[in-house]
């Protein structure tokens, strides 16, 4: 490539690294005020991040297109290349991951709005939800750095939140046991716990993505670094 | 590009669109023979699903590698470039696929070990494994043909799945507030229910990809093509 071709892909991967970047700062801020909302019943946080989403939507279509722009022009070799690739798989995770704030919204609104609350507020699923959103947010540095140690460390730690959500669940069931009438209620906090749980995977795919570009190796499916399906 | 160069390009694609087709077979088989296993208590077949995987995962590591590869070689442009992107994000949609019917297995195994059975064996839930496989059937042959319009009718036909895994969902709290002794059990059945049910999202997603390689348009979150987060 000459030297100016050089330059202008440098700039344009620069662009779409920015991109990303603000894209996991905004998925970040749906979880966490899906997690709030969740904690405090508060509705219009719900419906803030359940309008959200459509940002988060927006940004994987035009990141994806960025990329593929970017390889049909500039044709990047090697560790560019697995770079742009790796982008492209992080923003579908970072989506599904909005996804998940808005399925915790909309449970949450389902929650405060149609029934009494049987159950107490579960500082447990709160706990998960700060694990996720502790783990998001580290994969996201992780990634700002291109840092695989760190990528590493969460792919680890995954497990901590599959273990939180599997104590949930042990506990809703008791719940559930004790008093029927909870049955619905302890339900629609299991598909809050399960979304959380979700996350998880999705910071561990991303974390992967990151070693990938980092060091050329695909460790999915390697035993490090899978994503356990908890439950 | 020189002849040559373009027909080893061919060459090249051909031999990744045999192994996706391959590797949606291998997956098409997995998700059937869990359905199957979860309806007769067939434990042998539910730890050939188990064991299945590996191969699974192995084959969504190579397809994405041929995938990075040949970009990297080939340099392929407009349409070519469009469907080896789409190929490698159908590749992570069968492996999702195919963990949703190791989920089954394992599920499944569960069901029949541990508990006695106190729920009837839910023809619904083996109804709801036929409309997932016939939607997986349907998106691979799509895909086989590069059928757009066979692809847009899986997405719409994806909502049959929803309402269905929502209706079982209803039926399994209707059994467990009558009888909290079929808690446990009944939410394996619900993760089981909830394999099937994401089968078709990923399906959906697929779909998608198929008609983008086809239109060059990206219909996600177009409304039509939003793969619906039931329960």
């Amino acid at each position: 490539m000459s030297e100016h071709v050089f330059k202008q892909f440098d700039l344009d991967l620069e662009a779409i690294r920015t991109h990303i970047l603000e894209m996991g700062g905004l998925v970040e801020q749906q979880l966490a005020r899906a997690i709030e909302a969740f904690g405090n019943g508060n509705r219009e946080l719900m419906q803030q991040v359940i309008a959200g989403d459509q940002k988060v939507n927006r940004m994987e279509v035009d990141i994806d297109a960025e990329c593929t722009r970017l390889i049909a022009k500039r044709a990047p070799a090697a560790g560019d290349l697995r770079l742009v690739i790796a982008i492209s798989r992080i923003v579908t995770d970072l989506e599904r991951m909005g996804d998940k704030a808005v399925k915790i919204a909309k449970m949450s609104t389902k929650l405060y709005e149609t029934q009494r609350l049987h159950l107490p507020r579960l500082a447990e699923v709160r706990h998960c939800g700060e694990l996720s959103l502790t783990l998001l947010r580290k994969t996201l540095d992780a990634l700002a750095r291109m840092d695989a140690v760190a990528a590493r460390t969460v792919i680890g730690e995954d497990a901590v939140v599959d273990e939180e959500f599997n104590a949930i669940l042990r506990q809703l069931i008791t719940y559930m046991m004790e008093d029927p009438r909870t049955i619905s209620e302890a339900l629609d906090i299991i598909w809050i716990a399960k979304a959380l749980e979700r996350v998880g995977d999705h910071a561990t795919n991303i974390a992967e993505s990151v070693v990938y570009v980092v060091s050329g190796t695909d460790i999915r499916h390697s035993g490090a670094g899978t994503a356990s399906d908890a439950a």
